[in-house]
Order: structure tokens, then sequence, then C-alpha cells
């Protein structure tokens, strides 16, 4: 008997099914493809903006995901990096096909891991706890614990114009039908969205001298901290193109048979990752849109026209790319096309991922309305550690909005409204100053390690780095530059700043906005020598440069990030009912029965939960 | 504007648009799903008894196969080694994956070649011949011609048991519909026909001391005339074990609910490939039968059951497999099912493969009736070439039956009436002593060449092989070795031959049934010298000893073969109709009119035409 069973093999289920084996569990991993485990079904891509921290993140609790870009990536970039610290963003391209091969191969590689190619068709119940996976012959198979990883599989619809086909990920590969059926039929309320990805064209055909080309960073930095180098990795460029008015007159002349604009599609879209014809409708102002040509491998001429999403019909598709500067040659290799599949209101599930309904059954990934693979990994990793800690009993692994994105991600999901695909952004994270892709490990690397999938040399790793980040900020603080020191004249000079008053000490030069902690060694031969005997480790180095740059924001940060803590401590009993408080208001009364949240925390994020509720609500607790 | 369309990439589809696009056309070949191309849907393995000589003769030609599985096999092995060398076989296990990912390597290389992802669901037809290929969108892309390779995608439909799920290749694949009936409103005529594949198991839950390991050859033998060399290629172990009698008591239990034996299968199944069900209803004396486990690649837990394909319930084939010795807790990664597809009669086609009913339409591969990846490649192939030279205006490419196995297949196709699907064995070829394994390339080389798929190097390295055989021939008819010799009556005394009467000649020696040409090398001093100055490559020592060795058969054989190939010299004109010729019987005048024979040699071989009306045929022909 399996003790745990994942639905899906995609980047959910890949992670909630690689902790649940590593964490000790005898785990099925069930896919309608094994072919296609692990699939970048729209872009080729791991990270961007806050997704590359997503990304880090996943990797410092020991989930896969940055090692398996790390393997295959074929372009690294860290993207806003003359912006602050908060804002840097890693980014990797990936060879599309080596991505999945890595996955499928350490999946297999997994002791306590099986794979069973079928698909999940229903779920078996025994007294409110779920007790199996049903597949498609009928058979169930029992388990301790299911977590339903099924992406846009269910009842998925592709539109193209307004042709529509049975899909479950792309056109070859047909939706799962009856789970959603089932899951309503227990009481489980499901809702519709859709996403859509945009044309391949063939890489050949694309006319260089118009296009911009986007080299990858030198050296490139890896996403894992398992990757100490990603030694001589040939990287390969992507290129900038735009839109014309002639590609945005070609594609309005489809509006007349887009499946979004003629109502077909019912489902709603990613307000944040729209396709091209809802930009176009939507910014009639704006004459040019940035296009990214990305390839998606090494071996492959199959190019990724990122900013092109779009299900309006074939024959636009093609006409409007052939109006873009460099590919007016161009070959399609696929159209691009929407996705309309079913999800459940992430509202009916803990912060654990567990539902609310069912005991021992997940529901992680696309499944709860999110869009985005690290959106996905993360949830999934996380479905896996606390379907694990619950078969241990040991309790519950969850991460709060100042400690992860993960958190943020988590928390928004089960308290805010999702009605729409939920993609993670910096602005969705109050404490994004502390939640940088530089500090994941220090964040969370303790945590998986305590929860069992970071090992101790990783924990080694990371408390030999505190020590000498520690120490390194008390000799920055001891040393000081003599005041007529020529090097320290110059550098002053340098940044247009007035001649220094009297000996500087080293941790005060680097409070000042243009002072590295590289000028400073490079300032005072005492400094460099004290400091690099320590370590000259650029990762520990840029550590106490952000410390010490950004202490003001970063302390004020953590207070805050305290005293709203503090509200999540406040639990909320499970068999708490609303319905006899006096007070409350009606709209705050139906949420919180409608949520059931766990802590006073989340109960005061949720929409239409007024500040007064909350009031109440303490004073019923006993708080 | 492509000059040819491919529809379908599997093994079929691969080999005809690459010969398509290395003989100069713009080629697009479209399938469903990119990273499915020359997918290994049922074994994992390329050649067998009969298929082998296929894969070689492919490869002489110029086709990919024979180096697709050279790059990727994980096990070599000679099959009937300890027989004559008309039935020796090569036979390798590939990594499934990785042969895919070479093919889709191999294909994005070729500038001739793009590819689209997608179906094909109709074709144009503009005055009987073909001038494009219709897609799911509706939208045709135009061509000069067009090859169907549809594989069993047409209205497939998979079974395991009684539940049945539309599915194209694997139950993750979605069939294709439409164009099967398109065809028939345009007067093709379709049939039905079955086939199955066994449950894949997790190479980790099987009890190695329970199975009996067949190791591959030392060293092994390529495939391709290209390889000089497999190195040191690693290679793993299959393992023998096999039914019990349990095993047959519970597959009966689910006869009841056998989609075969309930009728709910309407396609005929392979008579040659038959299920384990079919077997043990067929062959009710046998107690057991042989089960092969075969790995599926280097880095993934799956394993082939071979002999065990079924369509019978899950828990049937779960029970089934746990009463095999060394299987008795294994782990089923997929179960196994019979997939039921249309195919189209294939006296429909021509020998050059094209459509007699539209010009410029081909159909090649399991749309024929047949089965097996080297069946399909071989038509693929000659699909390709002659879909090219109709463009190029040159004369139509076929092989007879006397030159390749290749020729066998394709006439059996068109002057059999084809009802369930066509698999090559050495039986159906009557010239099977000179179509070896050994010699394709000195049958079909030249072939390849004249064609434009092998080059010059190729053919240097062919014609020096020929003179080297012919040197070394004359070089045996020469030396004598003396009676006397110590290690000629050494050699006598060994194989208990009588003392030798006189000098002999090393010809004469060598046609004795037991002496190697290697024998003679170690006696004669002389011959060594003389022959190693020639060459002392085995590949070229091989064909000289079996061209002495079986000289009377192969000379009796080449007689035969010319004595028909007169017969199939006669050609019939297109335009030639049998309704006024008399004295014809009517099934023969019936099947004639249907068949349309190219030859009379064709004619001959349908079956219902007689021996008298071949002569009335003749004499009506003026001949």
């Amino acid at each position: 008997m399996y003790d745990i069973i994942v639905a899906g093999a995609g980047h959910a289920g890949c992670e909630a099914a690689l902790a649940a084996a590593r964490l000790g569990h005898n785990t099925l991993l069930i896919t309608t493809d094994l072919s296609a485990i692990a699939r970048m079904s729209c872009n080729p891509a791991i990270g961007g903006v806050a997704k590359g921290q997503i990304a880090r993140e996943i990797d410092a609790l020991g989930g896969e995901m940055g090692k398996a870009i790390d393997a295959t990536g074929i372009q690294f970039r860290m993207l806003n990096s003359s912006k602050g610290p908060a804002m840097h963003s890693p980014r990797a391209q990936a060879d599309k096909s080596a991505y999945t091969a890595y996955m499928r191969k350490v999946i297999e590689k997994e002791p306590n891991l099986y794979l069973l190619q079928d698909a999940v068709t229903g779920v078996q119940v025994n007294e409110g706890s779920c007790t199996g996976a049903i597949v498609m012959s009928g058979r169930s198979i029992p388990c301790k614990a299911l977590i339903l990883a099924c992406g846009t599989f269910l009842n998925g619809i592709i539109h193209i114009g307004l042709k529509h086909y049975p899909g479950g990920r792309t056109l070859a590969e047909p939706p799962v039908s009856g789970l959603t059926e089932q899951l309503v039929s227990m009481g489980f309320e499901a809702g519709r969205l859709k996403t859509g990805t945009p044309a391949r064209i063939d890489a050949r055909s694309v006319d260089y001298t118009k296009v911009t080309p986007q080299p990858g960073d030198t050296p490139p930095s890896p996403f894992s901290y398992n990757t100490t180098d990603l030694g001589e990795r040939k990287q390969l460029n992507c290129y900038l193109t735009a839109t014309t008015e002639e590609t945005h007159r070609i594609l309005e002349k489809g509006f007349d048979r887009s499946p979004l604009f003629t109502g077909k599609v019912q489902g709603t879209g990613p307000r944040y990752c729209p396709s091209i014809e809802d930009k176009i409708f939507r910014f009639k102002d704006k004459k040019s849109h940035h296009i990214f040509l990305e390839p998606e491998g090494y071996d492959t001429n199959e190019m990724y026209v990122n900013g092109l999403s779009t299900s309006l019909p074939e024959d636009i598709q093609i006409e409007a790319i052939h109006s873009i500067p460099g590919l007016e040659n161009t070959i399609i290799i696929r159209p691009g096309y929407a996705i309309e599949y079913d999800y459940f209101y992430p509202s009916q599930i803990f912060s654990t991922m567990e539902t609310k309904l069912v005991e021992n059954l997940y529901f992680t990934g696309q499944i709860n309305g999110t869009s985005g693979y690290e959106e996905a990994a993360a949830q999934g990793l996380l479905a896996g550690i606390n379907a694990s800690r619950k078969l241990q009993g040991k309790s519950k692994f969850t991460l709060g909005r100042s400690e992860a994105y993960i958190g943020v991600l988590i928390d928004d999901l089960i308290t805010k409204e999702t009605r729409e695909p939920y993609r993670m952004f910096t602005s969705a994270a109050e404490h994004r100053i502390i939640l940088r892709q530089d500090n994941a490990d220090r964040r969370l690397l303790r945590h998986g390690n305590a929860v069992g999938l970071q090992n101790s040399a990783m924990l080694s790793y990371l408390e030999h780095k505190e020590e000498a980040i520690t120490t390194i900020r008390s000799l920055l603080e001891q040393i000081r530059i003599r005041a007529d020191q020529p090097e320290l004249l110059q550098l002053f000079s340098r940044y247009g700043y007035s001649k220094p008053e009297g000996a500087q000490r080293c941790i005060n030069l680097l409070k000042r906005p243009h002072i590295s902690l590289n000028d400073i060694l490079a300032t005072s031969q005492d400094a460099f020598d004290r400091i690099s005997a320590v370590s000259m480790e650029p990762d520990i180095l840029k550590q106490v440069e952000i410390d010490c740059k950004y202490e003001g924001y970063i302390k004020r940060e953590h207070l805050v990030a305290e005293k709203i803590s503090r509200l999540e401590h406040h639990e909320i009993p499970k068999t708490f009912t609303y319905e006899n408080v006096i007070g409350l208001s009606s709209e705050g009364k139906e949420k919180l029965q409608r949520h059931k949240p766990e802590t006073i925390g989340q109960a005061s994020r949720i929409m239409g939960v007024t500040p007064a509720d909350i009031s109440i609500l303490m004073v019923k607790l006993g708080r």
C-alpha cells in the first residue's frame, strides 16, 4: 500500500512526490504521459520577477526545481540587476526537452517513488477522509493521503479562433473528465479559468538582422545553492523585437473570430499575463508591444514568441507574426491557443494545502487557480511536506508572509477570493525587502533541514556563512580608515562626496549609497587583509553589504513582520462557528464561515472582514 | 509552398520526410506531438527475425533507422546465429527516450525539413491529384505530394477489459477523426485492425534470482554500415521467465471480460504476434509461454514484458503478472491494452506507395495494414523516394522480391488480400538465401547511391569491398595446400574427414561444411600471407566464405529470380481494362479489376488469379 499518491507530474506534482518520497513515504506518482513529466507547456523558462525568488526559496527548502534548471539551462540572467537587491530576480531559459528528461531521471532514481501511467478520475473517501485514488479502469488504489496536482487537465478545452478541442495541457494531451464532477458532488466548489500560450516558430526562419540579441549574463549565476558553478555552460541568445501598428491592425481583423471576445471562453484569464488581443483591446494607445524570441533548447529549432499569447484564429496568427520585424518569413511550428479548465476556489484548502472538506486530500498547483511553474512547484513542495508530516503525526509546516514569497502565495490563495489565475508579483509581498533572492538560504535552509529535505552538509555551509557574515560585519565596525589616506580621498572624490572629517569606520562608509564593500577592500589594506582572512566568497560579501546598506529598512520590516506575526499565532479552533457571534458584520460572518481561517491573521486578510470584526473575534476567542 | 507534406512522425513518417528533404524537396512533417517523434509505442527494440534484415536494408538504401538504433541501443544481439546465414537476424534493445530524442534532433537538423505540431484531418484534391493537406483548424496547406503515415491514429480506440477510450497510439494521445471518412467518401476502402501491447513494470520490483539473464553479444555488431564501431557501449541484460499454469488460470478467469472474446473489438489482430489470451485460447496444450523482460533505457525503471500483450482487465493483468516467477511483487507502471484503428486495404496503392485513386497521394506504414517499426520505416523510405522522384520526373523506384525483404513486403501488400496486420517473416521471402542481413549493402547500397541517399564515400567503400571479395575468391581458387601438410591433416582429423588425396584447392576446402576461412588461414601460411595482403576485414572474409559455402543454393536462387523477374518486366498499361478480355475466370477478372496490377508478375501473385488467367493476359498483351 502506498502512503501518498500524487495525481499529476507537472511542476507541482513532481515536487510533491519527491518531497513525500524523500521524507520516507512509499509514494506513487500518477501521470497520463510518462514522457511529459515536468513539461514546460508554456514559456521555456524558470524564474523571472518574483518567480525567480520563489524558485530560490524552493531550492533552499530542498525542492528540485533549482537543480533542474541549473542542469538544463541554456541562458541565465539576473533581471532588474540595476535596481535594489529586493528586485533582483533570476531567470533562466531551459532546454525544454532536457528539463523533462532531467526530472524524469531524478524521479526514477528516487527509492521510495513509483510511477503509474494513468489518470486519476476519482477520489475514494471514507468517513470524511481520503483513502484512495480511482484510476481510469475504475480500480481504486488505496493510500493514506492523496495530493491532486492536475494542472489544467480537468475538463480542459483548447480554443483557437472559434474552433475548440478537448485538451489537457496541449492539443496532444487528452483532458481528464469526471474528477471535477465527483468533487463537486462531494461539496467542493469549482470555477473555470483560462490561460494561453503563443505560437512557436522555426528559429531558422528568423531574420536576425532585424532583431536585437539578448545575451545571458557572464558568468551565469545558478539557481540552486547546491550548484557551485555552471562551468563553461554554452549560453544561447534570446532576441528582442516588437509588434507594429500593422500587427495590431491584423490582429483586430480577427477579433470577430476571437473565442474571448465572442464569449466562447467562459473562464477568466490572467490579468497580468494577458493575450496580445487583450493588450491591444485594453491599451489602445500603445502602438507596439515587446516580443521576445526565446530558443527552446540546444537541439531544436523551436522558438517561443514571448508576448504573443493568443487564441485568435490560425490564419490571423500567421499573418500577424509575419508583420513583426524579423519574422516576415517565419515558419510557424505550432499555433498559439487558449485553454479553459476547472479549478477549485482555494479558500477550500488550509495553509497546508489539505482540503477543509476531506481529510488527507490535498490540492496543489494550478488546480488552486494559480498560474506559473514556480507557483505550482512551491505549492507542490508544501503539499508533499505537509502530507508527510500529518502521516508522521508531526506539526504542520507553513511559511509566514514575512518568511517567504511562498508564504505570501499560499496566504493570498486561502484568504483572497481568487477569481482569476493568480500570478506572483513582488508587489504582493509587503515585506519584499527581506524576501530577496539572495537570502533565500538564510531565510529557509534551516526549515528545509528541520523538515528533512536538506542534509547536514548544507546546514554546515549555512552556519559557516552566517558566522563569516557576523565576523566580517564586526570587523567593519572595528576598522577605521584614516581621513588623510590617499585612497580614501580618491574614493570620496570619485563619488563626489565632500572630504572626510576624521577617521572613517568601514561600516559607516558602506552605508553611503555608492560605496561598495569592494571599494572598501580596495581602499584599505588593513580591511582587505583582515576580511579576506575570514572569507572572500562573493556571496558572503554580498550579504554583508546588503545587510549594512539596507539595515534601516530591513530592521523596520522585521518589526512590522513581528507585530503581524503575533496575529498569526492567534489560532482559531477548527470547530469554531461564527453563526452566534454577536456583532459581526453580515458579510464578515459569511466570509469567515466560508473561508474557515486558521488564525486571526488569516481572518484579517479576508476581503469583506472588517477590523471591527477582528476585534470582536479576538474578544470572543478570549485574547 | 512545400513540395512534400508527410502526415505523422512515427517510424514511417520520419523516413519518408528525411528522404524527401534529403532529395532536395521543401518538406513539412506534421505530427500531433513533437515530443513523440519516432515513438516506440510497443517493444523497445529494433530488428529481430526478418525485421533485422529490413532494418539493414533501410540502412543500405540510406535511411535513418540503423543509425538511430546504433546511437541509442542498450543491447545488441544476433538472433539465430547458430543457424545458416540467411537466418541471422540482428536485434537491439533501444533506450526508448533516447531513440525519440535522436530522431527529433536529426530531423530538426535537416535543412529542407520543417515541423508542424498539428493533425492532418483532410486531403485536398484537385482533378484527381492531391494538392494539399487540411489541418485541425481547417486551414489547407498546399503541397505537390502528400504522404499519409498516420499509424494507428485513425479513429483509434484503446481497449482494456470491457472499458474503452479514444487513443491514437497510447492512452495519452488523442486519435484523429475525419480523415478516414473523407477518404472513404472519395472512394477508398477502409478496414479495421487491432494490435496490442503488454504492461510495463518497474525493474526495481523484479526478483532477479528467479529470472535468467540474457546478455548482449560481445562485441556488439552495429546495424548501420556507417557505424564502424559501437565502442565501449555499456549493454544491459534482458531477462527470461515464463508463464505458469497458474498464470493461465488467472488469465482465463478474465476471458468473460475480454474485449476480444466478447466481440467488443471488431478489428482483426496480428496472427503472428498474438496476445497472451489468444495464445492460451489457441494453444490449450501449452502449459507455459516464454516471457522476456526488456529494459526500456539506461535511466528508466520501465521494463517491457515481452510475450504478455493483452487487453484483459487491469485487475487480471496485475494478478497474472504476479503469478510469473520473479514477478511476484512487481509494480505495474502501465497496463497492457489493445488498440483498434482504421487502415486502407493496401491493394489500393501502387508499388511506389502512391494511391491508385488519387495522384500524388501516398499511403505508407501502418495505414497499409502492416505491423512493426521496420515494416513501417521501409515503406516510409520508399514513399519518400518515390514521391520525390515523381516530382522530379524520374522513373519509379521499386525493389524486386529477389532484391530485398522490402520488395517482398510491398509486393505482398499490394497483391495479397491483407485482412490482418502484416508482419514480415523470413518464410515470406522465397529468395531468403540471397536476402541476408550480411549482404544488404551489396544488394542495395548502389540503389541508395543512385537514388541520392548514399554518398560517394559509401559507394567507394562498397567497391573496395567487392574488389577484395573477388580477389580473395580467385586466390582461394589458385592456392592449393599439399596433402601431406601436417596442419591440413590435423584439420581433416579434427572434423572427422578421411585423409586428403592429393593437394587441395582452398576453394574446395571451404566448400566442406565445417571448414571455415579462418581454418584455412590457420592451415596455410601461403594462403594467410596472400589473402591478408588483400584484406583481413572480418566483414569481407565473411562474404567470401558465405559466397563459397552456399554457392550452389545462391546460384540456383538467382536463376529462379531471373526467370520470375522477366514476368515483372511485362508491364500492364495503367489504362488496361479487363472487362472485355474473353476467357478470364470471373474471380480473376474481378480481382484484376480491383487490384490493377502494374506487371504480369504482380498479377500472377494475386489470390484468385489462375495460371490460365495469366496465359490469356500475356496473349492479350501481345507477349
